[in-house]
């Protein structure tokens, strides 16, 4: 079992790739069968299992996202960041902030066309904390 | 590794923090370090990990929910239980029933303004099932 | 600790029932108390812990999904495999591929009413790989 923390700075509205990072975690682990747990400590981002071939499919999530929380203030109290604050709020919710993906032969079980992302809801670049926790034999 | 189960009694339609009865339970299961999941028995209600400074931004969950899943009898076949019936299965479906948090040097690892909550989805106060399992060293 | 994977023939738009074949799993595996993981390894389809009882239930579910992310292509940039293709991409973020499920006495801590679906969001029949991981005692 190993546990390791790292941060990424993020670009606005992005999707981050972490699956080499988590991949690379993964194997110093010496874990040759069991689970990776990925675990984001923030509330305005989420993290994504997603396809990993074409970035129009990234483009048509965030554009869904946008349709479906708009940065409309009517719709909204809270907005102690700004226009972007609730709606980024919202998406996290709607796709959160766990993933825990099997290992065997000591590496991840991926499908081929699934990829690891960390995607920034908010309209600026922020510092996020990821947590990796690696359990098995 | 240790497994323990609580019931809570919800307030219709509400966020309950769940987040110190978890610490609680991590610290007594004397794990120092792995993870933590929290699981929840019922199809209507759900675990998430949302927010814990403002509650405005909880009372704007709730009002998107009733946007996206409205208690509109022509849009749901199943009404066994009311107008909340198929609505709540909806918010459950978006936000899921289990979450596993990683645990480190025998504490929780939520980021600063992470909290853990059962967000009752019924209109109606109800008794749920939690089961929280903490494995780890 | 044990680790099994399995594939399943899916029909089109479908919920698969997987509990009893996840059931089996956990017992052959003999942990009395712990978690099982199931991954999927695909990003056009999702799993999901939904009512068991009502199938009118699935039946709204899918129709919520037709609403929130409609076969419309103007909405969307990718259409490589057709109109429900980037809608089954949105369906899969939104309901996820990993699920957690805590075992004890040796079986799966499900609530009465729920049960474990592979809900395949493409128009057509798919061949669908699974991986479950039960860890524990």
């Amino acid at each position: 079992m190993s546990q390791q923390s790292f941060t990424i700075r993020t670009r606005p509205r992005s999707f981050e790739d972490i699956t080499g990072r988590i991949a690379g975690i993964v194997q110093a682990s010496n874990v040759q069968c069991g689970l990776c747990n990925v675990f984001l400590r923030h509330t305005s981002a989420s993290l994504l299992i997603c396809e990993n071939a074409d970035v129009a499919v990234r483009r048509d999530l965030e554009r869904y996202m946008a349709r479906t929380a708009p940065e409309d203030g009517s719709q909204y109290e809270h907005d102690a960041e700004g226009p972007d604050d609730m709606p980024s709020h919202i998406r996290s919710m709607l796709t959160g902030v766990s993933l825990s993906v099997p290992v065997g032969q000591g590496r991840l079980l991926l499908g081929t066309w699934q990829g690891i992302y960390l995607w920034e809801h908010r309209a600026a670049s922020h510092e996020r904390q990821i947590v990796v926790t690696v359990q098995g034999c």
